[in-house]
C-alpha cells in the first residue's frame, strides 16, 4: 500500500515515518515537508539513519496513493481537505480539525469559525477500542488528542457499565512531556526553561476536555500541566461511583472493556514499583494502560490513563485504525513493547 | 541561641543544618544521626564543605539546648517527645506525630494508635500564615506536611473570604519530587526506576489530605503522584466558586490574604513563561507561590501551589517559625530567592 | 530454539527477555533470578506486561537447553561455568569473567583470581564486528563491557588501517546512564542522588579500558562518569593521526570497515542537531553510532562512540552473536530503530 | 555603589541581577535589555518576584555609574567598549572579547579580526586564584570563560608546583549544561532535542582551550559535550606526572595553593557519593570544586573540575572580581552554599 505523510518532518510526522517504514504492507511514498523539501528524512529525525533513504519533497510532488496520514498543524487541515480527499482513498487526520462534531464547541475551543462543517459527519473516529467496527469502512479517520485518548480510555469502562453518574461531570488533570508542543515550539520550550518545570499550561479549559466529553458524554474538566519528559501523557480523573458499586464490578468492568483490545493494558496493582499506568515503560509502545483505585469510605475513583503521545497519543493510534481499516491484524507494524528501565 | 537538629542525615535534617548554620542568631550544636554518630556532617551533605566541621552526634551526647528540630520518622517522635521536652525549652517537629489533632483520623492515616493523644492540643501548627499569633508563644510547633503546605495556602484566601463553598469539598491533585522519600527509600526510588517517571504513588487519600482538611475546615480528597524533580512540590486544587463570586473577588482575597507575606508570592500571569506556580525556579528557596484560574463560563476554579518540600515544605518554614517564636526577622537565614533557569 | 535466562531479574536479563520474547526462532524456557523465583515476570519487567505469562524460576528448575545467557554479578560465572556448560550447548556470558584473556590483567581489574583459566582461550568475544567468522562455530561467547564495545568500534578503523600509532596508546573518557549500576545498586543510585549528577566514579583504571586495551593492541587509559541518563554510553577517545594521515582516509576507513556492518552506523556530520553519535536517539535499538571530528592543524582526532548500555552494549549485542552463531539473519528480534525526539 | 547591567535579560544577566540586589553595598540602578526595554526585571527571571521592582531599560537610558557587567554576545563588547569605559569607572565584561591577549589566537577561535586590539592588555583576567593582586587596582576586568576557569583551576596547582610537564600538554574533555546557550538559542536547544542528550557540540577546538592554554602556558585541546543538566560544567583534564612526583606531591600542592582560597574546594575521598567535584551540588554557589585522581601504575593523573557556570563561571566570579577589587569582603553576596539533593 502507497502512502503518504504530510507534516512529516514534525514529531508525529516522524512517528509516522517510522511505523510506516517498519509495517510488513506499507510503502512510504511521500514524506511532506515545507520547510526541508529536498532535504534528508534522516537529518531531521536520526533515528531512522540506515533505515531509509527517503527525502522531504514538498505537497505538489504527490500525485496520489492509497493513504495519507495529516500531521499538521491545527486548522490546516478543514481548509485543505478536498485537496486531500482527491489525492489519497483514505485521509486520516491527526490534527483537531476533524475530532469536534459541534462546530459552536470547536469555535470555543479553537478560537475560529470551521471551515468544513459538512465533513464533521463524514469523519470516525481514531479510537479504535470505541468505534472499531465504524473504522473498518471508514475513508475519513480523525484520530483524537492524546490526552483525551487516555481520559477516554481510562473512564470508558466506568461509563459503558453505568458505574458512575455522568451527569455529575469529570475533573482530570493532565500531564504531559514536551514533545506535544512539537519540533517547531519556541522559547518557552527552551531545554533551560523547560526542564524540570511543572507547567500549568492550561488550568482550565484543555481543549481536548472538549472531546472526552463528547466521547463519553459527560461534561468534563481538564487542567494540563507540561512535567519533564519528553514522551508521555498521563490522566488522572476524578470521580464518585455511584452507590452499591464496588470493587468487584469495576474489576468486571475494566476486565471486559478491555480483554480483547490489543493495546490497551489495566494496571492496578497492590505491590511493585509500577502499580498503576506510567507512560515512563511505553515510550515507543502503542500501548495505553489504565487503571484505577478506589477510596471506599467515601466511592471516590481515580481513574488513570498512560500512553506515549506520539504513538497511542497519535501516529500509532493512526496506524492502528489503518490495520483495521484495511484487515490487517492490528499489530502489524506495532509490535514495540516498551522499555524498563528507561 | 543554641539548636539542636535530630535526624540530621536525612534531607530534611541537611536542608535544616544547611539554614541554621547560615542563620545569623542560631549556633548549630548537635547533629544527632543514629546511623553516622561521629563521622563529619559534610560527607554526607556535601554542599556544606567549607561551610561546617561539626560531626554527627548520638541523641545521648546532647545534654540540653535552647530548641530542638525533629527531623525523624513518623511514628518516633510521639513517642520520645517527653525526651526532648525536658532537654529543650522549643521542640519544632517535623513528622507527622502532632499535625492531625484528631486521633481517630490520625489512626486512619498513619496506621497506630497515638501513643501522646494528651499534647495533642499543645502543639501549634508551624504554618505562619494561618496561625503566626500562636506561634509568638509556642514551645511545641508541628510543621505541615509539604503538600498540605502547598494546597492549604493556594486555597486558604478563598476559604477566609467565603469565596468557595467548603461543604462541597476539595478535590487536589499533587506531584512531588523524589526527595520527599527520603535518604533511605528503598528500590523503588533508584535512579533507574524513578527518573522521567509519573508515579501514582497515592491515587487516594494521602496523608496529607487530612491535614488540609483539618486546616480549611472542609473535605478533602487528594491524589500524589511522583514526577521527575528531585525537589519541589505542586498542588493543584479544583473547586467550584460560589454564585456571584468574579475575577475580582479572588484578585482581592489573594491580595488581602498574602500582601504581607514575606514568603508568600501571588503568581497568576497572562503571559510569560512561569504564569503560574512552579516549584522549578523555588529550588532552595522559602517561597510558597500560589495562584488560580478561573473558568468563567463554569465558575470552575482551580487553585495552584508550589514550594520546595524541603524548604517552605519543611526545613524553611521550620526556622520561619523559629523566627517568629523568638521574635527575629522573619527571613532571617531565608534570604535564598531561588534560581532561574536551574 | 530453546533459551534460559539466569539474571533474569537484572536490567540486562530484562531485556534480554523483551529481545528474546520478540526473536521469530527462540523460546524462552527459563528466567532464573534467585530473588523472586515463582514471581510473574513482569511483575518485574512493566513493559512485558501482555507479552508474557512467564514466571521467574530457580537455577535448578532449569534441566537442560538449547543456550543460556548469563547475565549474573560479575566473578559468579567463572566459579558455575561447567554447570552451565552441562546444561546448554551454547553459553553467552555477559558478564567480566571470560573477557579478559591475561589472568593477571583479570586479577588487576577484578581484584580476586580467575577460577577458570583454562577456558580463557574457549571464550569467542562477542564482537561481531571483529570476530564475526570465530562465532559463527563458537560454544562458548563472551559479550564485552558496554564502554569497552563504544570505545573500541570507534577506535577499530583506526587501528585497522594503522592510521594512527597505537604504541602511542589512547585517553577515552566515558559517560555512562544509572542501570549500568543494575537493579540492586545502593544508597549512591537514589533518585535525589543520581539525578543530575556529573559523577565521576572512575577516575582512572575503569575495567573496561583492559578490554579496549586487549582488542585494539594499544595502550587504554579511561575515565568514566556517570550522567544524567537511565540508558547509554559515550566514549571519547583522544588519539593523534599518524603524520600525512588525512580526512579522506578517515572516511575511508570508517566507510570500508562498516559499510556492511547491519548495527554500525558512521555519524559524522557537519551539520544538524545529531551531528556525532549520541546515545539520546539509539535507547531501545541495537546501534553504535561511531563519528569522529580531526582537528587539521595538530593532527588531534577525536572517535566517538554511542550506544545503549543494555541492547548494543549487552543483551542486543549477545543476541546478534546468537544470529551469528545459529546462522540466522542478523537482524533478528534487533529491528528497533530507536526514537526520536526521546 | 551604583552598578548597571548590560544584556540583563540573559541567563548570566539574569544571574548577575540576582547576586547584585542581594550585595549588601551594591545598588543596581540599571538593567539593560535590548529586547524587553520597559519591561519587569520580574517577568523574564521569576526567580526575583518579589526580589526585585526593576524595569528593563535601553542602553541610552543609563548615563553614568561606578560599574557596568556587560553580559553581551561575543564580538559586541570590542566595538562598543569606549562607549562604556566613558560611562562607568570599573567595567567587568563577560563576554570572551577580551580573554585572550594574542590577536591571531583569538582570530582563530573566533573568527574575526580583534576590534580593540590597543586594549587586550589593559584588561587584567578576571581570576582571583591566578590575578588577586593585578585585580586589586584593575578598571577593566575580563571574566574567563566557564569552561575555561573550571580547567584551569584543576591544572593550575600542578602547573604552579611543576608536578608536571607542561610542554607535553594537556587534553581535556568538558560537560556542560543547557544553560551555557543562552535565552536565545535555537531549535538545537528545544527541550524534546536536548534533554537526556550528550551532544558532542565540540569535538575539537572549543574556544575555551585557548584560554587554558593562555593560563596555563602549555597547549590545551579540549573535547566539549553538552549533558543533561541545565547548569554545571565539569572539566576533566588528562595528564601525566613527571617522574618521581607522588600522591603526597599532588596533595601539598592542592593544599597550598587553594587552603585560602574561599572558593575553591578540594574534593578528592575515597568513600562517600560525591567523592570527586560534581556540579550537581554548586546549583547556584560560588564554589569551583577540584579534585585529582592517580594512577599510580602509569603515573596518569585526572585533574577534575566543576562550577556553575552562571555563578562560578560568569555572573558569581564576576561579582567575585567586583569585591577585590572595591576592598570589600570577598564573599559579599556570594554566600550561598548550593543545595543537596537537588
Amino acid at each position: 500500500m502507497r502512502v503518504v505523510v504530510a507534516g512529516a518532518a514534525g514529531y508525529i510526522g516522524g512517528e509516522l515515518l517510522r511505523l510506516l517504514i517498519g509495517h510488513p504492507e506499507v510503502e512510504v511514498v511521500g514524506a511532506i515537508s515545507s520547510r526541508f523539501p529536498g532535504k534528508r528524512v534522516d537529518g531531521v529525525h536520526p533515528n531512522l539513519r540506515a533505515s531509509t533513504d527517503l527525502l522531504f519533497c514538498s505537497a505538489d510532488e504527490v500525485t496520489e496513493c492509497d493513504a495519507v496520514f495529516l500531521a499538521l498543524p491545527h486548522r490546516a487541515v478543514m481548509t485543505q481537505i478536498e485537496y486531500w480527499t482527491q489525492r489519497a482513498k483514505l485521509v486520516i487526520d491527526l490534527t483537531g480539525d476533524f475530532r469536534l462534531n459541534d462546530t459552536k464547541v470547536f469555535e470555543r475551543y479553537y478560537g475560529s469559525e470551521h471551515q468544513a462543517p459538512h465533513l464533521l459527519d463524514a469523519f470516525v473516529p481514531g479510537l479504535p477500542e470505541l468505534h472499531r467496527e465504524r473504522l473498518r469502512g471508514a475513508d475519513l479517520i480523525s484520530v483524537p488528542g492524546c490526552m483525551a485518548t487516555a481520559g477516554v480510555l481510562a473512564l470508558h469502562p466506568l461509563v459503558a457499565h453505568e458505574l458512575i453518574d455522568t451527569q455529575a461531570g469529570v475533573q482530570l488533570d493532565a500531564r504531559t512531556g514536551s514533545s506535544g508542543s512539537g519540533s517547531t515550539a519556541g522559547p518557552a520550550n527552551l531545554h533551560a526553561e523547560r526542564s524540570g518545570a511543572m507547567r500549568v499550561f492550561a488550568p482550565t479549559g484543555h481543549r481536548h476536555e472538549a472531546e472526552i466529553s463528547q466521547h463519553l458524554g459527560m461534561p468534563a474538566a481538564m487542567t494540563a500541566t507540561g512535567v519533564e519528559a519528553v514522551r508521555g501523557v498521563q490522566t488522572i480523573a476524578h470521580t464518585t461511583l455511584r452507590p452499591g458499586v464496588g470493587k468487584s464490578d469495576l474489576r468486571r468492568a475494566f476486565r471486559e472493556q478491555y480483554a480483547e483490545e490489543p493495546f490497551v493494558r489495566v494496571v492496578a496493582h497492590q505491590r511493585g514499583i509500577f502499580r498503576y499506568p506510567d507512560p515512563k515503560i511505553l515510550l515507543g509502545s502503542n500501548y495505553c494502560d489504565v487503571g484505577y483505585a478506589l477510596d471506599e469510605d467515601t466511592g471516590r475513583l481515580t481513574a488513570i490513563g498512560a500512553l506515549d503521545n506520539l504513538v497511542k497519543g497519535g501516529a500509532g493510534n493512526a496506524v492502528q485504525c489503518l490495520n483495521i481499516r484495511m484487515g490487517w491484524p492490528e499489530t502489524y507494524g506495532l509490535t514495540f513493547p516498551g522499555l524498563h528501565p528507561v
